[in-house]
């Protein structure tokens, strides 16, 4: 299925700046080019130009020149959606762009969807869904891993895995349909050893995709940290500590503004989500305050909670906000580190006699404890090394694929729940055509992340492979 | 003077987009692509492709992949800069971007300076300086006037035309320097009635070029226009109301704000800056309250102003108003248009009554008075002919030069003065070098507009004219 009627978009960032790209994709790319633009070589004509060719001229409506630009040509089928494509860089005027948008689309061409480009990409068969989902996950990338993992993804690493193991499936469907057909003559062509074998393998596989989820998850959107405290423990200084520390890394050419990565740290590619809590400020207080409470919700959010405490209170109001946020704390999900600030203020031994011993490692339920100075940047380097503790690091740093899309990782649980059906279907020696439907569900499954049909499928595979003519 | 470093920025808008170009100029832009870029067709080397053709592959730092992106060369000298340049087309996220600029300082690339590209190619004798400011012009351009004259300028229009003239200044000065070298033999090389002619020609073309300045500027940033009156007369209803006409036209594809369009209204390709006032309360308060004062001092920065009354108000208001305007304005330089607001609340017999009578127009010293209902969008189309009235139309759609940049309009103001002196000059019969250092006064003004250097370049025109070997 493939549409090719013309659509045009700007390609670039919104806004002004030293250029913008416009690009056109459909039969019409071409021939919409030829009639807008001037070449500065006389009697050159665009759809008579090589691949991957650029071209200096003059935008035109009729006898009006609009702009001086760079036009590159590409060809179907070898072009990012498989169309023509025409990219126009034009000066990067907002106002310039809409003229070119209004100039296209009074020649023919349409505006494009949010997203049509990719979709169209997918339509033409030059990427599954899952590299298409990809695409805008790289777009969208903010942090190292982030992009690492995006940009494997486009590249097919995930679902070249996935239709392998669903292409061994459809072999063993095809085989017991084909059983099916011969029902009367009770013949096995699906060897059921071989069946469970591989049954085994994809449940591992699937189970090991399905799991890297939560690690996908807090890649891509980032790992969401709160920071909980009294008012005066000193949160924002350690915030503006971490962010400085960042920000001397990404300084001059960093294009985001302050506002945008207030609360967003990348520390060694990872991004974690600094989540603001309002202090909170006594014990007593907190079940009868509604910000305290809001202040508890936003912690459930987080995988990680830093707690802050100040080196200066005295034990019982330490101690009573370590018991406090325990009780609050999911032990499964969520990780808590205690941050003792401000050990400035506080003799190195007095830290060590207060905080080192085991009655109140036993009250933090043996959490780390983490004594720093925010104000003046001591230990905050261990602190992010317990940040860091936290990810799964060597998983990110090998090539094994991780699920970083909520879609995929439903279509994963349900193949995994089909699946499993499949595996005590076999142990049950349940009959051929009960086993197809689990195994159809699974096929279902992954096929819906790469973007396959399966009904369509499975009878083109029964046909190709045995061509009885039947 | 040619400076060949390679320098690297981003050219599109700053921001996420679906891509982002990255443009690399200078000797080494070839050599530092060749290292970070990994073809997609194995064995293809950057440095040995062809001018203007595209690449698809991967940009790596050492064995990490980047991203996937294109590739575009141009060589010198037939590139914007005149230098070898490359261009990367990467996925849009500003984290990839910053990735790459970081790659590419990394191999030797410096980020460029503001205007960097666009002073090299002004460096590199691609452009002149009045074509190289034409460029950010362009790039500022916010309306279909703005955006015209730009083009014109950076296409080398303006400094042609001013270079053909300086030319044959240069000629006249360099036989009136001949003849200060045989001044003991009474030689006239230059003849004094062409010399004459010349400057007349020079002097009518540059005050022409001085007076298309102020809608030159005009033009570039927008006419101001102060919609003033009392707080009822229904000021934000009519700004409104022009804006919805505009944005109607522009609907769909606008990329910009509200906000940012707010105060602009283009009419047919001429930006209209409208100044908000505060609502005059009333003439007997208004020396004594400090923000009237302040909405006088923003009428004075008006081209024209807009006094909205209200047809339901009582004579002596309305006449008051008028009266209090008029004694604000410089009738020199701006214009009052009396804005009759509200006329779906009055009879038309009764409007046409109460202000189409001759004592009413001489109290609005016969400025233009508009019945409009702004509410219903009535007589608008009156108002936005109006407006346009005060714009010399027929200068933008010739192919006149206008003027509009600051720096020009003071270089030509100055070479206006210098040839007034000339032609004094020459009335009076002055000797040959003072008219001479009048002479090349104008030439230096006039060089300073296309960046031309105007010592040196006598001295070679007189050399290469003559070649008497002295």
């Amino acid at each position: 299925m493939t549409t090719n009627d013309t659509i045009c978009a700007i390609s670039t960032a919104k806004g002004m700046g030293a250029i913008a790209v416009i690009r056109i994709a459909g039969e019409n790319a071409f021939k919409i080019t030829d009639i807008i633009f001037k070449p500065a070589k006389k009697g050159k004509i665009i759809t008579e130009q090589p691949a991957n060719s650029i071209h200096f001229g003059t935008v035109c409506d009729g006898d009006s020149e609009i702009d001086e630009v760079l036009v590159s040509v590409f060809k179907a089928p070898h072009s990012f959606t498989g169309d023509d494509i025409i990219e126009i860089a034009c000066h990067g005027a907002p106002y310039i762009q809409q003229q070119l948008l209004q100039l296209l689309t009074k020649h023919g061409a349409r505006l494009a969807e949010p997203g049509e480009f990719t979709q169209r990409a997918f339509l033409n068969g030059k990427m599954d869904l899952s590299q298409a989902e990809a695409v805008a996950d790289l777009i969208a990338s903010q942090s190292e891993a982030a992009r690492r993992v995006a940009l494997q993804q486009m590249r097919g690493g995930f679902s070249s895995e996935l239709m392998q193991l669903r292409e061994r499936l459809l072999w063993f469907i095809s085989m017991i349909e084909l059983e099916l057909d011969f029902s009367e003559e009770d013949v096995e062509f699906a060897n059921r050893d071989e069946l469970n074998e591989l049954v085994d393998e994809i449940t591992s596989h699937i189970e090991r995709l399905v799991k890297s989820f939560s690690l996908g998850n807090a890649i891509k959107n980032g790992i969401p940290v709160a920071i909980a405290g009294h008012t005066n423990a000193g949160k924002s200084t350690l915030l503006n500590a971490l962010l400085n520390e960042e920000r001397a890394i990404v300084s001059d050419i960093h294009g985001t503004t302050r506002d945008a990565i207030e609360d967003t740290i990348n520390i060694e590619g990872i991004s974690f989500r600094f989540i603001d809590t309002a202090g909170i400020r006594s014990t007593a207080d907190a079940i009868e305050n509604l910000g305290i409470e809001l202040t508890y919700s936003k912690i459930k959010q987080a995988s990680i909670v830093l707690l802050l405490v100040d080196v200066t209170d005295a034990d019982e109001k330490i101690h009573e906000a370590i018991q406090n946020i325990l009780s609050k704390l999911e032990s499964d999900h969520q990780q808590l580190i205690v941050v003792v600030n401000k050990t400035d203020l506080a003799k190195d031994d007095e830290i060590e006699r207060r905080f080192s011993h085991n009655a109140f490692k036993e009250l933090t339920g043996n959490n780390t404890i983490l004594p720093i100075s925010a104000k003046f940047k001591t230990n905050l380097d261990n602190l992010t090394i317990e940040l860091l503790r936290t990810v799964n690091l060597s998983a990110i740093d090998s090539d094994d694929v991780i699920v970083t899309n909520a879609r995929h990782h439903e279509a994963l649980s349900n193949a995994l729940e089909s699946i499993t059906r499949v595996k005590e279907g076999l142990n049950s020696n349940i009959s051929g055509d009960f086993l197809a439907q689990d195994i159809r569900e699974v096929l279902h499954y992954l096929g819906s992340i790469t973007g396959q049909i399966s009904t369509d499928e499975i009878l083109g595979n029964i046909f190709k492979n045995f061509c009885i003519g039947k």
